[in-house]
């Protein structure tokens, strides 16, 4: 079993080798080799077997066919420019984002094999003229050019395994937090960056307000998930390969409060509220309230608690003891 | 005013510049010239404005925006590969329907004229895992390949005119009932072939069961929205540019019957039922309950009534005497 994470050097890249790394398995069968490919070579991981390093841009063909020659059973497609910086920079987000992922379904197909390739969509796909309520029938009409490219990707994902080409399986993901490190160019960044620094003895800047609602999954979860999502059999997805990943419905300030309770009163004094017109117009068009009916029938889970996403990072990821 | 249509030597295509030769203008303005581009050199059409013809591949990004230099400000994007065509040579769908669309959406955003271009996408999009009821925030999981390209190119429809680089519309055409001339590649082609060939005196083969339901709309009526939706305010399509078009549900025995109403009994006579495993794997996946409300807000119509479709092609279209 040859694994290969394209995105292997960003957060959930690195999250999921770890995860596999103690696993040793996958779907039931050992781990004989994992392919860790970015932009530039990804940090290692410690793992019972062999680990490579590949810098690959996907958007670049050649060296995306390149990349599977090393014949992977199972992918995770992570790669991707992220929302803010999408929408900043339209003509990158195309490259990478459509073509890149085009390439990558390609070079899987070329292989013959039909390899299981997880490709990592986002919830982002949600806007524009749906109902509140959304349900695994909603239309998607992203109103980011970030979500229009996912939801492309999503079509080719149910596409390329209807065909047999692949067998594909796109989960939505909520928005991931607590992240740890530095903020990113996703609009999404302060969902994590507003207890991260906080709980890290830092001040942050929240840029939306208190009542403004988010559709969340801790770290730990989303990497049990996606990994689950490999292990699924295919006759398991039905015709869409395309489904929301379970998450919780939480305010921004339900959120603080959570971590007030873990955490104290220290930390949430150490946010600033300063609304940002910039950020406020791409994460106002997404929408909170998503029923994955079809994601807990295949078995995928959610969190317990915002409480539990503080602990988590706590035991997981901080990297500066809160003073 | 300058019009081009991309496609402009296929059926709709041709029909449209008729129209337009006939109307003189569009959206209240005098049409000054005309672009016909296909493929190959589309025939002329008579008309009170000049008339140019391009033999372009649309796939051919260089050609592709080598054509814009004719500077439309209309641009009706009806080139495609049809739906057996595009299922059975997955390249070549990929290639034109969704390459090809993407290179005319760039054309069409280089001219920084922000024209507005007409995409004619498709009912095909609709099917999977869906409520048998469709409505306007249905989610597209559509069952062809051709439907994934024509969802996509939908969803950068959408991206392109949020983002202000064209002024898209893209609505989603029924089954055109009853097609001219000859049987073509898409899978829905014998839904005009069953009642065109007895018109015109000749057999016809029915792959389907009578109790097989279409959406469809007639050749007049899919001309008179189409130049609609060229004229319709932007503001009015709002967060989403993509709709069902309206159409009429009918079984096949229906419309064979409405034929019998208008034709008499010898047509029908001429109709062999013979299912067809191929067609049917592709025409089972499309759903025929659509409510197309927004199109309706807009002010697009659909036809009275089955026995008019065959009217209108004894009046427009029959091309040899029914005998
Ligand atoms: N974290 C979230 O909240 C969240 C939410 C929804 C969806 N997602 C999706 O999950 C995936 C992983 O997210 P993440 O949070 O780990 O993001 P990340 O930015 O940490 O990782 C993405 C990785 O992709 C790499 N990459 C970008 N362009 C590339 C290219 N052209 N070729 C090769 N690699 C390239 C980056 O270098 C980066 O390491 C992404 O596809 C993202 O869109 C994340
Ligand atoms: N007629 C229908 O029932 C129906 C239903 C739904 C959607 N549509 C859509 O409406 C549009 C027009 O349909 P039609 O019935 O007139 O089809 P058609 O096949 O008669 O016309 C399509 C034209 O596109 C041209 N074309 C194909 N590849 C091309 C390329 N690479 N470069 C340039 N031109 C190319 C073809 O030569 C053809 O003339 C198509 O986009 C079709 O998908 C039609």
């Amino acid at each position: 079993m040859r694994v290969l994470i394209i995105g292997g050097g960003g957060f959930i890249g690195q999250k999921i080798a770890k995860a596999l790394a103690e696993k040793g398995t996958l779907n039931g069968k050992q781990i004989t080799h994992l392919e860790l490919a970015d932009i530039t070579a990804p940090p290692t991981v410690v793992a019972p077997f062999g680990v490579s390093h590949h810098a690959v841009d996907i958007s670049d063909k050649a060296k995306c066919d390149a990349l599977f020659q090393c014949q992977p059973d199972v992918v995770f497609h992570l790669a991707a420019i992220v929302s803010g910086q999408a929408e900043a920079e339209f003509d990158t987000g195309m490259r990478v984002n459509l073509a890149g992922t085009l390439n990558v379904f390609e070079a899987a197909r070329a292989l013959g094999t039909k390899p299981v390739v997880v490709f990592s969509s986002s919830c982002a796909v949600y806007g524009g003229e749906i109902p509140d309520q959304i349900e695994d029938w909603t239309t998607l009409n992203p109103q980011t050019s970030y979500g229009a490219q996912k939801a492309i990707g999503e079509l080719l994902c149910t596409d390329y395994s209807r065909k047999g080409f692949i067998d594909g399986r796109a989960p939505r993901l909520p928005t991931i937090t607590i992240r740890p490190g530095k903020p990113n160019a996703a609009a999404s960044s302060f969902m994590s960056s507003i207890f991260r620094e906080p709980l890290q003895g830092q001040t942050a800047v929240c840029p939306v307000q208190p009542d403004y609602a988010v559709w969340y999954l801790s770290p730990r979860k989303v990497v049990e998930n996606l990994i689950k999502c490999a292990e699924i059999p295919a006759e398991k997805f039905g015709e869409n390969r395309a489904f929301a990943l379970p998450g919780r419905v939480a305010t921004i300030g339900e959120m603080v409060e959570a971590m007030r309770k873990v955490a104290g009163d220290e930390p949430v004094n150490r946010i600033k509220w300063e609304p940002d017109p910039v950020i406020l117009s791409i994460v106002m068009g997404w929408r909170p309230h998503i029923n994955p009916q079809k994601a807990l029938a295949l078995g995928l889970t959610t969190d317990d608690s915002f409480e539990d996403n503080v602990r988590y990072f706590l035991e997981d990821d901080i990297q500066v003891p809160a003073t």
